[in-house]
Formats: structure tokens, sequence, C-alpha cells
């Protein structure tokens, strides 16, 4: 999740963008992460401020080099989008994992919890290493924040400049490995004085948190912020509070609101400053009226007492000699979706008199039994927040239909705006789910989509697959793009989809774009007609304004391929909003009865009934510890594609006999291999 | 300090010995640690017990696969020589850095204090590994552990093979990756499942700590030990316990046993298991009457709260509810020497109402003041224990004979034996003490030998540049190895050396063995000269049976040399007793003025004066914290070698004009380019 920065930054140099101090940013591609870590350990000890980016396995290549680059005190920062670590098995997917991996290697660990965060504390990081001689790792949640769509507001580089303590980057500067100040750096040292060097820089970590407090003040002066080390959110006389890092702390502070409204004192600690970890900053950070405490950490360190924040706060608490009830909880592995439902289940278990230790939330444990039951289900989006999830099939356009719509309405509008695009790891070919959120207060939740206003179902086939419709609210409206008469959609759709439509009063639309864009010669581009739809049924804006901004936006695309590209896709506009299908919903849809149970029972592995099924239904959220005894290395039975039909293709071959001139071509370029060519009489 | 163990394991494997399952053990060397960390993930997923051996760095460039093979529960063993890790700068000696940075990876973590416990624990690693299915790291201290001589008895195969769980080694066969029992294995999971597939793995770990104590106890019953998962040791009332792993435990025990024997009621909890760690273990580890704790880690993380033991033990308190005080504090990095007096120190800190906390010892630091004052000094080496020190150059051949001795010793008395041996970086041509005790009870200092019944100096440069006296004991024996004669000495030694002898009743002893080695053209092998002078003035063992020992040594070394090589040697060691001389101390020498202070003042850089001087004299330890004060960043000013005249030739050349044909070779070989040849007329 870390290569658009490291691409973006390319690009940026690229063309010849100058940073702050006016100068050419040079950027290089190293072999791997340990050659990126050797390079800027080189590159900064010859005086150039440098900054890396990169995540899980790659950071822990960075290990050997992280300390010695804050051994020398050199003042790098590393961007990271955090990622889990491979273990029982490989997840590209975020938690924090690898930067929990380098908490002791004395670097500083700075946590931003959003997009706009990330702006503010990627200066603050930045600002700090130089004015405090320490490297930085600047992390935040790997796809959730890393790949989030959100309207943010800038800093502006004229501000920047005048924040950079100049005297320490000539210091800096001065101090570097240089023919003109000729030292000797990396030496070995003996058991007689290792110790005493080592020693000797602890007044750079004692004061590094007040340096970095001071630039969170300089940036919340500039942007009209409140960062802190600890920045502490809810009721001045909580009770209980939740201590945190990351993307979590905006679905608790929707939780933290919602229970304070019920009349509950709850708060949330956000750890701002990881290392140095500074129990100066905590001791004031939130009410002396707390009580209990949950700590939250997004990783699981095998074997150990308790996961590193917890046992940070602990070892804090008693330092402090604060009587407090401290739990610690693991939750968001590898990008496990984290929901207000378990935040609360986490308040619930710290107002327990004996509260769940080490517990798990967002998975079902009744095995070891650490998990959190969930107790109650909330909406916590604001009122007027509109909610919208669109199913695409990998590279079919639809993700980037719907950045572009983003950036239309964000644009265009005073909307706050949130999309996240969650992906099968099938990529190309896959499944994708874009899931946006629109709405006049910031958005917070960090957290899929789970009940929209309007769905689209892009690919027909997902209707045999995937439970579509019970991500819509009752009353929304779902789009269903497909090549089906009215008439047929009375067979075509299952009975279960059909009773949700009509007992939850859905308005259904469908649309046939295939038919569309081939008819004005777009091939398979749907995307276009399919974005028409979407802005005709949302009505986020004015669909004869959004008309002009969609063109607007074909004309910047698509200006210098001539006046005919640019024809055929504003006719895919019109003709998207134009073919438009309102069905009428029969009454007898309501009567229905389910026939899922009536599939027949296939002579099939238990894991494939039991595993492969659900995770292909999208229903793998729901399977319990328990399904994967007998899996605890990781393993997985061999030969389980063949149980995989996904029936995706909207086109299908046909062998045409009478056509045939036996090249064997099609034996040859059959990706499965089912086509096989036999020599006969 | 790990590599002697690859190369040991090689020799054996080479020379066809067979491990406990009567098979050929396959050695591999990988071109880096990576290499072998990758190695061992494949080699152990096919099914193949498998280990490896590392330290510092190396280690770290294992991590990230020790997350894929505790992830996927795979039974290899790491006997890791626990290292520093390069930071401010290099250190190849030990401390525990390197172990903790893979505290958070899942692999179990397992503690041996001396060479005796590295064969037992090392067998529990082994056998813990394969019957809870969990990766082992098995640590020690580098070098103060991995390089100590001590008598040892070892563990027979016989008893090694009933011990193993040979239904668990065959699940691990059967499970592992096999055309006969195709699975997949290593492959990428989605937020859907990881989670829950990584919590199924919980009750491996719980189990763990079982495990290794049954097998714990079933060595214990071998081997008459004692070991558990935490160990106490000490007063059964204590009220204030020191929490320690390592080589440290050793030295912790006798001032245990020092300050119980004067009525204190002290104690020390010795941590064996470090992963997974088990509070349920801990609880009843140790006195319920225990008022304070001191936790003692052999590293420094910078920035975090405090160091890993120390975070555990605080949310493990916190956990259990223990009334306790607990602070933690560093010692011994890059193996600085840990004394009784330091341990001293540590248990008076936690008298205290007010314990200092993060405290570290075996420095003095005023910049943070946070080093520990050493208030006592002791002498806590056994009544009849017999402690030496011999002083060598690297390569000259001390350390080898005096490893020699100590084999004659431990193999022919009861006495017990401890060796270590100190080098500088320099190594050959460097400098090096041995440090010898033997004894009639087990020897557990981890510690150098402050104070000598005997001490050697095998050098005579280095007279003028170390205070080699010091470490004598009053009434102690000195033998100085020179060219000088009685009369000379007057002269070549320092009033500051004659006033000590004379002062302490020192026995001098001075011998030529240059002189007696070249006599008998051994060139300047002096080493069996000097060890038979050992013998002779220790009278460890008698003169006459030693003498029979050495030369069946000499026998079994050189027999294939021949008769006259032998002869060589024998004469060697009748040369090196007859070569003795007794020098009767002028009492005038105990009136004598220091003439140190009397030194020219040198026009020279303070980094010389403050710290290239010190050092080379043998007196690093002794400079404080703040004399590295703008050193921070590890930086030291070029051009030092200039002033390090070191002067430890025993032969140098001279230029004889007449002799000279100009063939300018002089210059060409000169290794510090001092001989410089100018064209001239």
């Amino acid at each position: 999740p870390s290569s658009p920065m490291a691409e973006e930054t390319d690009e940026m140099s690229a063309k010849g963008v100058k940073n702050i101090f006016d100068k050419d940013v040079k950027v290089i591609e190293m072999q791997s992460e340990s050659g990126a870590a050797g390079a800027m350990h080189g590159s900064l000890s010859a005086g150039s401020l440098t900054t890396t980016y990169t995540a899980s396995q790659g950071l822990l290549l960075m290990v050997p080099n992280l300390y010695k680059i804050s051994g020398e005190l050199l003042p790098g920062v590393f961007h990271v989008a955090a990622r889990a670590i491979a273990t029982h098995a490989l997840s590209i997917f975020g938690d924090h994992s690898d930067v929990y991996a380098c908490r002791q290697t004395g670097v500083a660990i700075l946590s931003a919890n959003n997009a706009q965060e990330i702006i503010h504390l990627g200066a603050v990081a930045h600002l700090s290493a130089i004015k405090g001689s320490i490297p930085f790792i600047h992390f935040f949640d790997g796809y959730r924040t890393s790949h989030e769509i959100q309207k943010v507001k800038l800093l502006d580089y004229n501000d920047l400049k005048t924040l950079v303590d100049y005297d320490a980057l000539s210091r800096f500067k001065k101090f570097s490995l240089s023919p003109e100040t000729p030292c000797l750096k990396g030496s070995a040292q003996n058991p007689d004085i290792y110790f005493q060097s080592r020693e000797v820089s602890n007044k750079f970590y004692m004061e590094l948190p007040n340096i970095v407090q001071r630039y969170m003040d300089k940036i919340n002066a500039l942007a009209n912020t409140n960062y802190k080390i600890f920045n502490y959110y809810g009721a001045q006389d909580a009770d209980r509070i939740i201590v945190a890092m990351g993307s979590v702390c905006g679905t608790i502070e929707e939780v933290v609101d919602h229970l304070n409204s019920q009349g509950q004192r709850v708060g949330l600690l956000k750890v701002r400053l990881f290392r140095p970890f500074s129990i100066k900053h905590l001791y004031n950070s939130f009410p002396k009226t707390v009580k209990s405490m949950a700590v939250l950490d997004r990783t699981k360190e095998a074997g150990s007492l308790g996961e590193p924040l917890y046992l940070d706060c602990a070892a804090a608490a008693l330092e402090l000699g604060l009587n407090l009830k401290i739990v610690g909880g693991r939750y968001g592995l590898a990008a496990k979706d984290v929901t207000p439902e378990q935040i609360l289940a986490v308040y619930k278990n710290i107002t327990q008199s004996e509260p769940k230790n080490h517990f798990t939330i967002g998975i079902e444990d009744y095995v070891t039994k650490l998990s959190l039951p969930i107790i109650e289900r909330v909406d916590l989006t604001a009122r007027d927040a509109v909610s919208c999830k669109i199913w695409g099939l990998g590279s079919d356009g639809t993700v980037g239909a719907n950045k572009n719509s983003i950036k239309i309405i964000g644009d265009n509008t005073d909307l706050y705006v949130q999309a996240y695009f969650s992906y099968d790891s099938k990529k190309s070919g896959g499944i994708t789910q874009s899931h946006l959120r629109f709405g006049s207060t910031s958005i917070r939740s960090a957290y899929l989509v789970e009940k929209d206003d309007f769905v689209a179902c892009h690919n027909q086939s997902y209707i045999y697959k995937y439970d579509i419709v019970e991500y819509l609210k009752p009353g929304g409206t779902f789009l269903l793009n497909c090549s089906f008469t009215e008439e047929e959609l009375e067979n075509k759709l299952t009975n279960d989809m059909k009773m949700y439509i009509a007992k939850n009063y859905i308005k259904l639309y469908t649309i046939d774009a295939s038919k569309i864009t081939k008819e004005i010669c777009l091939g398979n581009r749907t995307n276009t007609a399919l974005q028409a739809a979407f802005f005709k049924l949302t009505n986020i804006i004015d669909i004869d304004l959004a008309i002009t901004y969609m063109k607007k936006a074909i004309l910047d695309t698509y200006h210098k391929k001539g006046e005919q590209i640019l024809n055929m896709n504003y006719k895919a506009v019109d003709e998207g909003v134009k073919g438009l299908k309102y069905i009428t919903i029969p009454k007898s849809w309501a009567d229905l009865v389910s026939n899922e149970s009536s599939k027949p029972i296939i002579d099939e592995p238990e894991y494939i009934t039991n595993i492969l099924r659900p995770i292909n239904a999208n229903r793998g959220d729901k399977l319990p510890v328990s399904a994967f005894i007998g899996m605890e290395d990781g393993r997985i039975p061999a030969g389980t594609a063949a149980y995989e039909k996904r029936a995706i293709a909207m086109q299908i071959p046909k062998w045409i006999p009478e056509n045939c001139i036996q090249c064997n071509q099609c034996a040859y370029v059959c990706p499965h291999a089912t086509i096989r060519s036999f020599l006969a009489t």
C-alpha cells in the first residue's frame, strides 16, 4: 500500500516540482527495502534530507538500518502505510504489526489516523526529525487510510518553510560526512565505552516529545486543529476510555458521541507519538475520573503477555500509581473491518467488574473464547449522509468511474466525501466493492458501508453469488446492470432477492449498459453510462449539472483523441440516464419462499463446503475461529480451484463445427486447459 | 560469537558423527542470514528438523522468516549467542538487544545462563519445539557464555532419544510439504479470514509453557537439576528480588548468598522461558513476602518507556494485582562487565522508598543521572578459589596455552575451572587478557577477574601502558616475561609498579622466554615455556605431575611431526620451569614517589587526551557518560591513529647503510608508509 507515495513523488520529481527549499527532489529506486534503507543511511550521512516509503516485510528489511540511523541521530523520515506481516499466510492488508516490529530500534513513531492527519503529522514528522535529530516512522493504516479518498486541506509550502529550524538543518549539514569537515563514523566500540556512548544520547529522546508538541502547536495554529502527543476525545468526566492509534479512532469517536448522547461517560485517548513514549504527557492527557481503560492493538504478538500499546499503558499506569483497571485487546488484523458494534462491545466489556483481558473483536472465537460478543447493532452515520455501494468486476472501470464521481461531487459541492475501494486478491477479474459516503459533516467512519441508500450491481452474475440487496436500507435504491427484460427478471432474480426487495420497498432499476455502449461503439466500456445512471438515481447533484460536470471531465480526459471519441462518450452519458428502467415490483414477491435451502447437496470436501464456499459468497467474515481448527499452520487442501465456477463472462464462445479448421489454437490458448485436442481417425 | 557452533557442527557432520536418530546431519552454509532463515523455512516445510546459529544483525535478517516459521508452526531451533546490535557504533560483544528484537515474532525464547545450562536447555528447546510445534530461540550471552571455558557434564544421546515425542515427530513429517500428501501452504488471505486463522493457533502457545516445564522436569531427573519456567534463588522470606536472564544470574546468585549471609532477605528470579511469557507460572515462582523488584534488561530501547522484561513484569504485576514496587534498569550493554558491586547497588536501590527507575549500572552517568552509585567493593570468590590473569599479545600463543592449561587442570583434578578470554578489537597484535579461576566449588562469577593470586605479563612493553599490577592481591605472584636483567629492572620498571610490588609484598619473578625459545630453535613460540612457568608458580597441580601432563599434551599434538619437534617442545617445558628468576624486592621501592604526573603535557586534541589515551591504557571502563557529549551520534575525529604508538615489537629493524642496495623494497612493504624513498643526486 505504500507504493503510490513513492510513485507520486517520482512523478512530481520528474515533472520538476520543487521541494519547500525550492530544490529538485532526487528519487532513486533501489532493488529492495534493505537497499533503500542502506541508501537512506548513506544519503543522510552525507547530509541530504532523505525519506522513503514502505510497509510490512519491506519495513522489516529496514530494521538493521533503523538502529543505525537512529543511533547516528540522522533526521530521516519513513512514511509507512502500515500492513500485516506474513505469518501462517500472507496478507497485503493493513494492521500495525510492521510498525510495532520497529518499536525497539530507537526511531520515533508518529501515528496519523486519517488522510487529513497524514498531511499535518507528516509535516510534524519531518520538522521534528530535523530539530530533534531523531529519525521518524510516520505511519497510518495501509489501504484503509492510504487508499481512502477524502476531501482534505493541504498545507502551504510557504507556511511550512517558516517552520523549519534552519539552525538545526545547517548543524545536520555541517556534521555530515564530507571531505571538508572530515570525521569518522560507524566505528566499532569495545565493552569499555559502548554503554556510556549509548546512554549519552538519552537527552535527545527526552527532549523529542516537547519538540513534537511545539510543532503540533504550530500546525494547530496554521490549520485550526488540536494535535497533542496524546489527544483526548470525549466526556470530561469519563469513567471509561479506550486507548488506540490509527483509523479506528474515527470509528471510536462516533461511538463516543453516541454513548455520551445517551448519558454515558466515555472517552478515547488517541496516541499520536508512540515512540518516544512520554509518560509525562500521558499523565495529564485524560480525565482523572477514569476508572477503566481498554487498550486496543492492531497486531497479534503470539506468546507475549499482551500487545505493545497495552504493555506500555500497563507499565505507565503502574509507574504513575494510577488506580485503573486496564485491559488490552486485539482488533482489525489484516484490515478486518472494525465497526461501531465492536467498539460498543469494548466499552461494554470495561463496565464489567471483571472485564475480559486480551480479548478480540470482529471475530467469533469459540476455541479460546477471547472474543467479545456483539450486543447491539447501531447505525452511526450522520442523518443527512448518503451511503452507496457499487459492485464491480476488477478492471471493468467501476472503481475508476467512482473515483471520478467522488471528484466531481467533492470539487463542485460543499459536501464531505469518502470513498474506499475493497478488492479481493484476484485483482483484475476479481470483485470490487466501492464504498461511497457523502455528507454535510466530516466523515469519520473508518469502516465499510453496511447499510446503503443506493446499491448498484454492475455484473449480473453476482446476483447468484452474493447477497447484494442485504446491504440496502429499507426504501433504498437498487440498480442492476443486466441484459434481462422486465419479464425475464421474474425468473432471473432469486426468490430471496425478490422477497427482500418487495418487503423493504426497494426502488429497483435496471440498465443494459453493455447494449448501450455496444450501440455507440464504445466496446465494453460501460463505466461512463453507469456513472450517469448513478448521478441520476442518487440525485446528490442536480442531474443537469452533473451531466455538465461529467462531460467536462470527458473533455479534460479525451480532448486530444478527437471529436469522434468525445461525442461517443458524451452520448454514453446521455444514454446512461435515458437507459434507466424503473421496475414495478409485483406484490407477489413479498410472499415467496426462500429457495436457498433447496440447493442440491453436492458431495464435496468439507473444506469446500465449510470455508471455500462462504469465502466465495463474500461471507468469510462470518466464519468463526473454530472453522480453522486443523489448519493452524495455514495449510489448505490442494485442488480447490476446481470447485470455483465464477461464471462472470458477459459473452461465451461457441464451437461452430462447420467453421472449424482444426487449427488447435483454441486448445493452445484456453487458460484453464479445458479444451483438449485429440488425434482421431 | 555464534560461528564456532556452526563450525563445530560442520566438523562433526564431516567426520560422520550421527545425530540422536542415528542419522547423518547435513550442514549447509548460505550466503547470508536471510538465506539461512529462508533455507530453514524451506527445510522445515519439507519435514526436516532444522537448526541454525546466529547473532546480532544476522538474527535481524531472520526476522521476516521467524514470523513465517512460527506462523506455520514449524519446530526449528535457533541457537543464538546474543550480541549487541550496531547503533551509534558497532559492537561485536554480547547483550540481549538482538533476541529482544524478535520478541514479537511468535517464536518461543528460552534463556540459558551458563555453559552447563546451554547443554540442558538446548535439549529442552529441541524437544519442546517438536512436541509443541513452535520454533525456539535458545539464547545465551555472546562471548561471556559462548566463549567461556567451563567444566560441564554432557547429556547422553541414549537418554535424549527416549525423551523425543515420536508421535509429534511423525505428525510433523506427515504434515510436511510432500508430493505424497499434497497440500497448499503460504497462501494469501484476505481480511475476511486472516484474523480468525491467526487466533486459531493460540492453544499452541497456551500449551507450550507446560510442555517446556515437563521437559525441564525430565532433564532435572536425568541431570539432578531444578529447571523451571521461572527459577527462584534466595531467601524464602525475601523482601527484595531481582528479575533477570543470562550470565548475570551467576553473579547475582553470589550477591544473594553474600547478602543473605549478612542477615538480609533477598532473592533472584531467573526467567528461563521469556516467550511465551507465562503469567501463571510467574505467579507462584517467588515468595509472597517480596515488597520490591528490580528487573534487569541487557539492552537499551531508546524512546521506550522501559526495556522489554521490565514492561512484561510491570504488566504482569498489574494483572496479578501484586502489591509490589517495580523498577527496571539496564546493565552490561555490549558486554560491559557486570560485577557484584553493581548488583549490590541494585539491591540497595530497591530498599529505598523511592527507588530510582530506568537506572543503569556499570557506568557513571552525570548527564541524565540514571546510574546507580557503587557503595561498597566486595570480593565474593570462594575462599579457596585461585584467580589468575595473563596478559598476552594477540596471536602470541598465550590464549592457546591457557586453554591447554585449563584442560590439563580440568581433566586431571576435581577442581572446577573457568576461563574467559577478553580481546580488544585489534585481534592479532592486539591485547589479550586470559581470566582463569580454579576452585573446589562451582564457579558462578560471570565477570572478569579483578583481584588475582597470580598475574603474568607476557609482553614487556605493557608495563608502560597498563597498570598491570593493580590486579594483584597483596601477597600475590607476578611473572614478568622480559629481556631485562635483575639490575636493569631497577630502571625499566615504573615507580608506580615498584611501589605497588613493594608495599603489597608481591612475589616477583622474571623469565626471558624469547631467549629460551630462540636457544632451542622454537622461534618466537614462547607459549610452552610460559605455560610451564605458570604451572610452577601457581602450584595448582604438583609441578612434576604438571610437567608429565604438559608433555603428554605435546605428544598428542605433535606426534606426527617427528622426534625432533617433540624434543624441542619437551625442552621448552623444562627450560620454562628452570628459567624462572625470583627477584628480591629492594626495600627502597616502597618509598618511591609516583612519576605518573611528571609526564610531559603534550599539545594534542582533547579527544586524544580525554578518550583515546584512557581507552588505550585499558581504562575506558572508567570514562563517564559525560565524556561522550558532542559525540552522541558515534562520531570520532579523524587521524587518531597518529597518537597511538604501541611499541609492541620484540625486535626492530635497523638500517645498515653499507648493506643497502637501494632496492626500495623497504618503502614498498612498510605497513605504515613511514619509510619513504626519494630520488636524489
